[in-house]
């Protein structure tokens, strides 16, 4: 658990910081907004977000002492697993609730949840399964949140059929970035904010303009608009998200390293941050 | 867990196999639907279906190594009772959510849900507190199941005291299963898949055409029928579903060993399937 | 968890005798109702009797063996976290579900739910970092409680600011009372069902008073009601009821000694309640 912790602290002062404005860009008559583009629970307002908050974190903050070296599994799956059921139970009333009322809408919002999260945990467990020749409940576990988050932004704009390929997609992809193209770029990302929650965020925002079209099952897109035109329009969205956040997020970093710093001291970092931090031990059995 | 994970792979296939059969039997104008058998969230659709497939898949694919002698209890009480909660939650939304309206029936079931649960935790904890003189957490657990599966049939159609008399008697029900009728069988079902799921799912059943009429409290039997009728019809549903799946389990089982085995190796099975199928282990403590 | 569970049973047994009293002091025409009480979904009836009966077993039972000399953290961080997670999620349902309708009240008491719970562990967690030098988990799932204990009365009643104060106070008044005070008073309360539950609710209970006018952006006192007279209504009923809860706790526990006896043996309570009474143990690992 080194770093783990200031970590999901500092990340959630970027998200904090830089989520507002994004927020307002996309609701309430910003300029993401005006333009069309359609982010129905916050899928670049929140996900993509937190996501490139957390790869610039891991980048400006380094990688914990003995990575990639020792080995750092999770060290409970059973906990794994309940933490990821209580997300996925959760994140209906973050997708569904997302529509301000009981209507048709949030119903349809809750079915897309659940299947494109279903989905997303079958595909990453197929794709693990493929490459790494076994498939485990940690693959299933990782899967379900990448599509989680991939179906927020779309979750009150796509049909079943949509919300089963966009789950799809979203597992097999966040498996690549989140194994493949996290050994290739070498930062250390404990919890995979950016292979699940930008990579999930990205595909979610981008295909909410494929799967939003009516022909294809969505609530249809504006008037005139073709799925070209809106997938276009939900890149810009999320490449804007992406630049802002980077920047901003950088130059948080940078100051809090200057006034308070960003790391602990390598006594504090070896003894664990439950012990230095906390003062707390996870078991006593 | 040796047997644990591929056991269920397997009895998923079969429900998988035989419920959308029994389903189009009771549900949408089917032969059972026809001559009256009430199932309202699917007690021999879903669980009677399950627990004869479960029961089918112990005797065909045999015990596991070194059961009974070896002990095998649970490893982690902790995590029965959060799967058994979180189970309990969810279970709301399965028979409450089959009303497919936000309305007085949907409320009714979630009532009648919550009512037959504790009633048959409590019954399967005192059965036990007789029988082997102390009560236990493992058991309130078990009974908190065995309630969910027999209200399910009975959850849109009875009154808050015919649920407390389902759960009552399906708590001391699937505790004599799972203890006294499995040691006298010998077969090894790990799970308890039968002597909750279908036992559980025979009693809420047959007991459903009792507390269904009005004059127990229930919505009310169709005009013209008596109690006997009603539970000579919800008799006829539950044994067409346990022949139908027990013969389509038994087959599909046959094939499948024939084409693929139905067990994994003796030195998988000695090193655990966690290890050996999925290559994690539960704790790196 | 020597003695928790006996205590468990004996505390649960004295809520049950001494609720329905003030239950129906309350509710239902009772004389504190009809003084003008606001107690939305039992915070006097349920939280403040319980803590106060939890005190009184604790008093009338005596300490754990070895209490306070022997270290007794929780032994199990995640296990705390998870249930407190589960006991958040499930408090939506009694707060909001107390209005017994799916209406704008209902819709605010979980809103206010949520403010006051996170309010309340956040300033759990700060006491204790101000105080003891670090923040810990522990702190915040405690505060977590405290908070959810405190918004109960207050829940119809107030407005997001009115529950982001009392969350706020009950915070820091739950750690002062589950450390210095407890420690001061020397009681044995493994639960801090006194700290928690009694302080959480006599706080959210008298400040329901202050923060349901109108003019503090709650649904508004009764016409001509004043806020110190409210308070003085809500403080009447907290009195009477800890007074009524202390003492039948307090000649039920006497009875329950007399003839059953109210702890184990010393040799069950050195080999541990878990073994002794229940044939179980949490792990085998």
């Amino acid at each position: 658990m080194l770093c783990a912790t200031i970590r999901s602290g500092v990340v959630s002062l970027l998200i904090s910081a830089s989520t507002p404005r994004v927020c307002h860009w996309v609701w309430g008559g910003g300029w993401l907004g005006d333009l069309g583009a359609l982010d129905f629970a916050g899928g670049t307002v929140v996900h993509v977000n937190a996501g490139i908050a957390g790869l610039v974190a891991s980048l400006v903050m380094g990688k914990r002492r003995g990575f990639p070296d020792a080995m750092m599994a999770p060290h409970n799956l059973g906990y794994t697993v309940i933490g990821a059921s209580m997300l996925w139970v959760g994140w209906f009333g973050f997708n569904a609730g997302s529509e301000l009322a009981a209507d048709g809408t949030a119903g349809m919002a809750m079915a897309v949840t659940q299947i494109a999260t279903a989905a997303a945990a079958l595909s990453w467990m197929f794709s693990e399964w493929v490459i790494h020749g076994k498939p485990s409940v940690l693959g299933i576990a990782s899967g379900a949140v990448g599509g989680l988050v991939a179906i927020t932004p779309a979750s009150g704009f796509v049909g079943p059929m949509g919300a089963l390929a966009i789950g799809a997609m979203a597992g097999i992809s966040c498996f690549f970035a989140a194994t493949t193209l996290k050994r290739a770029l070498g930062y250390d990302d404990s919890l995979d904010v950016f292979g699940v929650h930008a990579v999930g965020g990205i595909i979610g925002a981008l295909l909410t303009g494929v799967f939003a079209a009516a022909s294809l099952g969505g609530v249809g897109l504006a008037e005139g608009m073709t799925i070209g035109g809106q997938v276009w329009i939900q890149f810009i969205a999320v490449a804007a998200t992406i630049v802002w956040c980077a920047v901003i997020s950088f130059i948080i970093l940078k100051l809090l390293n200057a006034i308070i710093g960003l790391r602990v001291s390598e006594d504090d970092e070896t003894a664990g941050l439950d012990v230095s931090q906390h003062d707390e031990r996870g078991y006593i059995l």
